[in-house]
């Protein structure tokens, strides 16, 4: 059952220990069959370096396991709420990557000042509220979704595939769980290029015309980077 | 004698190198058998490239060696310490990891301000008390023990399992040497986020409502992170 | 054809991955023959674990490709540009290495405050000016060029042979492929030297009569820095 | 000649890369036989990946070529200096170590802040002075010593075996190569923790008792650290 899906969930979350975004457990890549409205995620606290392709789990957009013998990440109801909401992303990853996370217990937004960052996310990297009492004792992973999509109330979660869930730390998204790790590996490295350059120039301005530009250049109409797809 | 034990100290031992905590010879790890009440504990100043399980070191608790050919870590006295104060401690590490030594140095509590803190350590990592001349020129390393225990008159150090010793460097402990070792990585890794986060914002807050709902997610009498154990 | 030079140029690009400035594909190095004005530079957007001396792309100053399959990479026209704008320089590349980057982002010069950088950039490595409206909206990767010219009035690009573009990232340069790798790998360096140096002094000051010593001591007519060349 | 002393020497110059402390040739490792008053150091610009034994150059005290065909290091006469004026080093190493080469461009002390630092240097690792137009015009290696040794005036090089030459980097020693580099690779790491302990308490205190027993519990007549020697 969705044997393609599971290998490639299994290898983005094996992506994750390559890129140096988790140690131990800490992270949960998964990617959805939209057809199917089913979801392949990793199971909760399983080691890395012993977790097999078949220990992938099956759920449906409910949270119901479908298939698999092992609990989901705990993390399933955020990623669930995140495919409802977004329909038009693929995959959803989850770490406690430490310069994101460094950025999300600051509690602010991860601004956009560079080209790195325009390349990838439109604008800032937005940090969500305080989660309230209700969430917190309530369905909190479900709940901690809910303040993700809050936030992005206004904005193209397609055009800013990420964020910072205060206190906690980063997730993201992308077309598919290997390009939502690619994004991942994006927020955490403009997440640490920010704390430098705010230290060496507290000051610094960001020009808005080369946020457009790189944006566009990449992701717009007429974007050319890269190679022409066939 | 104790060679389960000892072949566990010997890995956690190693486990400190794997996990970067270590340089040269600083960091050591012990274990404790509580039924008989030895404990294992690697050797002074022996290099981690050579080092056997053959050379773990047996002491009993009041610090003679039981078996072994090899002088005992100097910290052992402080290693003993704990052992006696916190019953329910099978394992203890002490490194000079250099996160949270920089935060020993800097003499204050490293505060929760994160939920990869909480689902670890339920409080902020105390930082203990200057030393006395009376403890530093007197049976120094047993001191070095009291002074984290005085530091944690009211606290749970299972619930908290780690300490800043100031101007020293962190001490970790759990329920095995392998734990204890997993909680001075984890204490590492927050003591970098911690000094990032603080650099981004220095007027950072924490939502307390995520301590209580991490720490008790992983740790409570309802964890549900993980798979079941059979 | 140029097969010398397309190896170098391969082999100069995999080099920015063994020297950690590249992540993904996130830079690119090129190299000229100066006698035929041909261009060779590494095509847009292919993985560095996948690239071959092949893929390399041939260009002539006016950005045609004379030979190659693929695209060559998007910030050409920049190389070309400061080949035609700097004779003596043989090699170009672009990263977005974290420390210069991040220098970048803040927008200000990177001060000769050692002889690590004065062993290799005689004066501060210069940050450009905002780019404008029609710079951004025109031929923008000619006018990145253009900018970097336009700092280096009145300054030797052999002798601080490096910038960086506001808001982006650094370029480098040097005699071939080999050697602009070898200033990029040199400015990360500085970049993060200084930015730990004014973190713990802001007010740290410079002695200039190191840096004429240094920079003469391996550039200067009576250069004795190394073997003598046969 | 000297053949044990050149592998030594060879080989603390290969573990500067090992540990961290060098990227391209910049680093120098030396050791000297006190009988013969030979000094054996690393030629000049070598690159360390095609380095052999038989490349290390000898010199007398006077800076003569005794043996070896390629120029001995640049930094030679700095060496030769700090052998004549502490007769009971055996080794001493240069390198550009990130840390370290930071704190001498911020141009103040390492203080001595934290047992780390303790276990190996008494007192505050000195920063220099700045070197005159005399000295930076005239034999300027030589007066690098001699800037060394004037800071050390007072001071016990044995006791506290590094230096911070301001704007330039960090020069140690110790009783043979490798001791020499294994300071080296302390005071890099002492150089790490305090920039991030300033970073988080710019007002931390040092408690001074433990820098005198964790001094001489390493280097005091009655030093418990580690194995008795045999």
């Amino acid at each position: 059952m969705l044997e393609d899906l599971k290998q490639k969930v299994f290898q983005a979350n094996l992506d994750l220990v390559k890129h140096g975004l988790v140690i131990f457990t800490w992270g949960n890549v998964s990617g959805i069959d939209r057809e199917s409205g089913l979801v392949v995620i990793k199971p909760s606290g399983v080691d890395y370096d012993t977790m097999k392709v078949s220990d992938m789990v099956v759920v449906d957009l409910d949270g119901n396991v479908v298939e698999g013998d092992l609990r989901p990440s705990s993390d399933t109801p955020t990623h669930l709420a995140l495919y409802k909401a977004f329909p038009e992303i693929g995959g959803v990853v989850h770490t406690h990557s430490t310069y994101a996370t460094a950025w999300a217990q600051a509690g602010i937004d991860l601004p956009n000042i560079g080209t790195t960052h325009a390349d990838y996310f439109h604008q800032a990297i937005p940090c969500t509220a305080d989660m309230t009492e209700a969430e917190v004792k309530g369905e909190y992973e479900l709940e901690t979704g809910n303040v993700i999509i809050e936030r992005f109330k206004g904005m193209n979660p397609v055009h800013t595939p990420g964020v910072l869930v205060k206190n906690h730390g980063p997730f993201a998204w992308g077309k598919d769980p290997h390009d939502a790790v690619h994004n991942a590996v994006v927020m955490e490295q403009v997440a640490k290029m920010a704390s430098i350059a705010y230290s060496v120039n507290p000051n610094l301005t960001m020009n808005p015309l080369l946020i457009e530009k790189h944006f566009n250049r990449k992701h717009g109409p007429n974007a050319y980077y890269g190679q022409k797809k066939a």
